[in-house]
């Protein structure tokens, strides 16, 4: 595919991907993608991120049901980060059973944990 | 600091981050910091990146002017990504001139670019 041979992967094939609600601009999570990842995600329509701890195909949703459908992709300056504008399916992107993974904030030298949990994870995994 | 020992830099000391226009949500850079770099971040209140071309640390606006205002940090579930909430000033991220990097949108098997230049590089940069 001819927009695929401009975007710069990295030393291991990946490229750095951000999923952000397409409606409330929340930024949703960061993960990664290679080349196969981003062919699928266009082609399906659905996020399809490359998974560094298991060194497979993620295709995001697969077991918990919370699929990011796809409304845009965009690209940077440098062609070297990727942003998808997503549909979050379930309104729960992060695995603790958060909205966005984005949840522990800054405060007085520690990390708040902010977001409630929508779902406890045992009850989206089993 | 203790905030920052539980942050997990990958094997080069660095970690993403994602900058964010802190009102209306826009994604205007990804980057990444060094421990330096968001020790300074919090203590200046304004974003330093580390530049892994020039191998330094990145004061963001040194040159340009376009500073970026911490408004709030997040660290996402996994500890391994960080996102800044922030003023962006002079409403130009990028280095092309434009308010944000992801302005080339896929379209048709190609890239689209969106977003106006506000500024010039050359009227930046000098």
């Amino acid at each position: 595919m001819q927009a695929l041979e401009q975007i710069k992967f990295n030393e291991h094939g990946l490229i750095p991907a951000i999923s952000q609600d397409f409606k409330t601009g929340e930024i949703l999570m960061f993960a990664w993608m290679n080349r196969e990842s981003i062919e699928l995600t266009i082609n399906k329509k659905q996020a399809v991120y490359y998974s560094r701890s298991r060194k497979k195909l993620w295709f995001k949703g697969e077991e918990s049901g919370h699929a990011q459908i796809i409304k845009e992709i965009y690209m940077d300056c440098d062609n070297d980060a990727i942003l998808l504008k997503v549909e979050q399916i379930g309104n729960i992107a992060c695995h603790t059973g958060r909205r966005s993974c984005f949840f522990q904030k800054y405060n007085n030298n520690d990390w708040e944990k902010t977001l409630k949990i929508i779902k406890k994870p045992k009850d989206i995994y089993g």
